[in-house]
């Protein structure tokens, strides 16, 4: 098959990419093709679950099993998928293993996996006899995760935060009262979102006015299964009967980043676990201040803006000053297609979903240790 | 036919006037029926246009011209409109005569027709021997156009407003600079409204800081064949060299309202005409302290959203301070599924489409002396 033959299949992989949701992995989509025939997609869904590779896989062998495609030799069908396949132990097992077993013939792939632990897949597939076509779609596969490859590269979490905001980007009326802006349908994605993150960051401020438990919770109020590390950030101390604390020592279930550098509680959350993992996907909720700071140090992968239909003309923005003073140097976004598209109605609210804009061809990513300056 | 028959193609009808969009003249749509077939539907499409029964009639008729239909005696059609059909001579001729033309039998409606000049449409094709039901989804039918009956219960313009601002709710930078913060693809939607409103009113301090045109443009910069009275409102003079003047003497293109008042500037507005016509849908574009005022005064009948995927931390909100303290008090509204739908995307923006919440039932409209508070 041509390169150009290699396209299509290749868009489709990354089509069904993008219905997985971003966090500590990239998003991954898989497909599995015999002559024109798709025989089964697969889509990575997160940490912790299987790979699109492996998801494709099983498809392909439960259809067999059912009786499907039995005229389908694997040796004669392609495996396309966005990011070279894994060859190392996880919290998943390796995707050249399950490749080998399923005996595909010809793997198509387009990124190469940057991760040391993980790299290498593809020169395990082609040791082992398979067809090994790198490079298809390359840019797509890599643009589709550039916000993760920068979290790789700087070796810190990855980042989302969230704005839930009035109409005129108000968190709290003049008097503080914020209880609820949003509607209980943005409340609930908010809670499956801290169900998978590893960790949650909010400031002192944000901890000592709203005093929130940082849990996350089911829509009936019960505490879901997984809970994140909840953190504040900043140089206040955090009372005693902080409902955040619920009664843990600090570095168990919660934990207090003492400085005001976003860059400096990444790397101390990068150095962390929770539940016996490294933190690796970090959910920032606010208040102004603490995503002034992330923003303003580019350290931002995700965002979620939760637009309430009231007007509230006074009270704190969702965003504190950056330092910014005029408008070319505002950070930009993109309407961001992953997870469920770009734009979702969560009740009476517009949910908008956005990446910063990916940097211009040729401009590297900066290290943590830089200071980023989005508007050269 | 029972009442209950009458609803099906109602909500036909009510979903048919949607596709208008708000301003001077209420949402109606219009749809013929015949037995179980649907003839022809019909929605009004805003000031200047033939009025939704109109149009549904006149689609009727060119298909009998093209030789459809052929076997329906007009006797035996239902008319099925959302609001009351008009009676009077405006920038339209009255429906009643259009449907008397027809030869229609019955007609179905919805709300009646509140304007002294327009109502009593029901009477006069009853007097003519047609069959008049009214009230059918009678609720529904006010409630598509509650903000619109609230104008014409106040005696003045129905008023939409524009935010045009970052993901945090700001509308320029800390030096000022706002060009542009929204995409062309807004920019262009702005003008479209501009095209189709009798009034566009800024506050003196977005006139003297932004310096607008405040015309409305084609896509090519070309100025529209319609054009608004180009209004400022507030206490500060117009400098000579201001463009909004464009040459034109006070009261001609352009007009000063020399009050912080939205209540009196909407009563001056009411009493005026542009291009020989009443002044009755206005824009109101900003800054912050004018959007203030209209919110504060409850006089805000519709409210495009348009969100700019930037951030900037600083600079002026879009809504100034409305004299509220606590979240109770904040004005609510609801997403607008007239015109094309509640979210749209301009270029890179998120366009939400927003109108008042209806007051709760029972609750009578105030009237333009009275303090309204939205909060009780």
């Amino acid at each position: 098959m041509s390169p150009v033959r290699h396209q299509k299949p290749m868009e489709l992989a990354l089509g069904t990419a993008q219905q997985g949701h971003r966090g500590a992995n990239p998003l991954v989509g898989a497909i599995l093709v015999h002559g024109e025939q798709v025989l089964a997609v697969g889509h990575h869904r997160g940490a912790g679950s299987p790979h699109a590779e492996r998801v494709a896989l099983s498809s392909f062998a439960e259809a067999r099993a059912r009786g499907a495609h039995d005229g389908v030799d694997p040796a004669e069908a392609v495996l396309y998928t966005t990011l070279e396949p894994c060859r190392h132990h996880g919290r998943q097992p390796p995707c050249t293993e399950a490749i080998l077993e399923a005996g595909i013939g010809t793997v198509v792939y387009g990124a190469p996996d940057p991760t040391p632990r993980a790299g290498g897949g593809a020169q395990v597939l082609s040791a082992a006899g398979l067809e090994v076509i790198a490079g298809v779609l390359d840019e797509q596969c890599r643009a589709l995760n550039h916000r993760w490859l920068r979290a790789q590269e700087q070796g810190r979490p990855f980042v989302t935060v969230h704005l839930a905001q009035t109409l005129d980007g108000r968190i709290a009326a003049a008097d503080g009262s914020s209880r609820w802006i949003t509607s209980a349908a943005s409340r609930e994605h908010t809670h499956t979102i801290r169900e998978r993150i590893d960790a949650i960051l909010v400031g002192t401020e944000t901890a000592l006015i709203d005093d929130p438990r940082l849990t996350a919770r089911t829509s009936d109020g019960a505490l879901a299964a997984r809970q994140p590390l909840r953190c504040v950030m900043g140089l206040r101390e955090i009372p005693e009967q902080a409902l955040l604390r619920d009664g843990e020592p600090e570095g168990h279930g919660w934990r207090r980043l003492a400085t005001r550098d976003p860059g400096e509680a990444l790397r101390w959350l990068s150095a962390s676990e929770h539940r016996g993992h490294p933190v690796r996907h970090v959910l920032v909720e606010g208040g102004a201040r603490v995503m002034a700071a992330f923003f303003a140090a580019d350290l931002v992968d995700e965002v979620f803006v939760y637009q309430a239909p009231l007007i509230l003309g006074a009270g704190p923005s969702s965003v504190g000053d950056l330092g910014i003073t005029t408008l070319r140097q505002a950070p930009r976004f993109v309407l961001d297609s992953a997870e469920s598209g770009p734009v979702r109605l969560f009740g009476t609210d517009v949910c908008t979903h956005l990446s910063p804009e990916p940097y211009p061809a040729g401009a590297s990513g900066t290290s943590l240790t830089d200071t980023p300056d989005r508007s050269s």
